[in-house]
């Protein structure tokens, strides 16, 4: 079934105005600057102006009617009483569609179209493996380049290089981090310089035709000390924990809660300090989480993050991330990266 | 005078209430991830949380008084009756202030503070004299990497590289265009490869510290057709005109008009499809700009880009951009790249 049919069914409005780029992104699968789609009862429109109309009326022309110009010069689309919106859309945005629908009630949608979004096809998720077959390359040709002394910048930049070099752009800005920097789970790079025996944490992801992918490793540049060795395979064993158990059916609270309980076990579990994982798929985050505050359900072929992390701070962090698709009664990991603690 | 008083006088309004990342950046000189500025006829407030208000105290706390919570926790410090938002956030974060603000009236300053953004003073010209510097650099490193059957991608990404290495962010996703592609003002990098005779536009720019540069420059790689010198060469004596004769007390539309006359004197003026430039600062489009629709008049102080550019459908495209600082009677070039034509 057509995803504008499915998600105007799903709507229960008179007509759907979507304005936002994933949205409109993942219901015509064409990328532009400037579109806007309307769905009423009978039709989906696809606005745009003159750049991109001749090329979107070739490959959108069976689905949708191409139409020149704005939702402005449109109006006469919207048709009905009700009127269902992204609750997402700037405020500028906001005013203009109220403009335009004067007279008419304004519901928020964004519930309906996330829910549709969040099980993806395969179609989709061959379009993550291949960002995330990318990732995996920049992380190889990566850990080929580290030497003493390079910056989080230089390693950051040629990582960015890699992914894009080959057709994709950024899923998000890399987290590069040395040392002490990797105790926090969000650093920002710098230009501090490697030393012997940090670890090295990459939060890497290529963006693939509109698809992100999103890894994260952390590996050793010299021996490890006893402790790094004793939290490196405490993340992992928490990390394989999850990926062993996990299935459609959990919480997004109960699958954080593998994680967390394991950490609780070895007493460590103040140092996890954030959640376990995110949907991916469009956006970088969207969709059902891995929180603790998560109580919707995981369903089957929902792309998830893994990616325990315990942060020691002013010493040093360890976080192993991978993606996976929610089966039945597993899951499977969209991520081949080697995650035994890699000694450079 | 400190910037957020002198926003508080020309406001008029009790309370302002600012959220938008580039103006609290801007008025704050401090970039997080969160924060909110609130300022009062007494005093100016930082809002951020746990992770940034030690960093921020310690940075801040001469001018404003840091506050650790979120704006619904602090509603008391929104006096008056009369308060100032920025019509450019999103619609959630309006629906939150409407509901904060209760009772009182929201008006929109967006236009105060850009007018007082439009004024660069010499620390911010600093900064972007130094994004400049790496966007120099990185057009420099370009210019000994590009070889035949080069992609676009390659090409794109190895300049970013550079400028990502030397601690830079983008200020923008770099357009790298080959041969017919070029004719494309706005062209997004390919898969395809660099042949010889064609034209290569690069439009690119490192961000440091919070400001854009911006800069396109056209070369040959090979020997360029008459056609093509013809052309390279209206564009640059174009840009030169504009150099030469703009200055504070223009419009925009007055400096637009000097490349677009000049062209229209050749029969040209057809192929000029955009305007000539744009503000630039913080934001990568902000301000007055240069447009055939700008009636503001540029004033000492304000950066603006100078970029007329020549696109023959179906052939190729020039276009040579610098960035200018407007004085009282005349411009000075931000940009020190050669601009002759570069034939490789």
């Amino acid at each position: 079934m057509d995803i504008c049919r499915k998600l105007y069914d799903d709507a229960k409005v008179d007509t759907l105005v979507l304005l936002l780029p994933s949205n409109t992104l993942y219901l015509s699968g064409y990328s532009s600057t400037n579109c806007q789609i309307i769905i009423t009862d009978k039709k989906s429109y696809f606005l745009t102006d003159m750049r991109y109309f001749l090329e979107a009326s070739d490959k959108l022309g069976d689905r949708f009617e191409v139409v020149c110009g704005s939702l402005e010069d449109n109006e006469e689309l919207i048709k009905g009483d009700t009127i269902g919106f992204e609750i997402g859309i700037s405020y500028i945005e906001y005013l203009s569609l109220e403009k335009i629908c004067q007279g008419k009630r304004l519901v928020d949608i964004s519930d309906k179209i996330a829910a549709i979004r969040d099980i993806k096809s395969s179609d989709e998720i061959d379009k993550i493996l291949k960002a995330q077959s990318v990732t995996e390359l920049a992380f190889k040709e990566a850990l080929a380049y580290i030497r003493e002394g390079i910056s989080e910048y230089e390693l950051a930049a040629y990582i960015e290089y890699i992914m894009l070099k080959n057709g994709c752009s950024l899923a998000f800005d890399s987290i590069v981090a040395f040392g002490e920097h990797t105790a926090s789970p969000h650093a920002h790079r710098s230009d501090k310089l490697l030393k012997t025996g940090e670890f090295i944490t990459m939060d890497i992801g290529a963006k693939y035709q509109g698809y992100c992918s999103d890894m994260t490793r952390t590996v050793c540049f010299g021996n490890p000390s006893s402790e790094q060795t004793e939290i490196y395979n405490a993340v992992l064993k928490a990390q394989l924990e999850v990926l062993d158990k996990l299935k459609a059916g959990f919480t997004g609270r109960q699958g954080d809660a593998i994680a967390r309980d394991y950490f609780a076990s070895l007493g460590l579990e103040k140092y996890f300090t954030h959640s376990l994982g995110h949907g991916v798929g469009i956006d970088i985050h969207e969709g059902t989480g891995m929180t603790p505050r998560e109580d919707r359900i995981l369903k089957k072929g929902m792309v998830i993050t893994v990616e325990p992390g315990l942060y020691l701070e002013g010493k040093f962090g360890v976080r192993i991330e991978d993606m996976a698709l929610i089966e039945e009664n597993s899951v499977k990991s969209l991520t081949n990266a080697n995650k035994q603690l890699i000694i450079l």
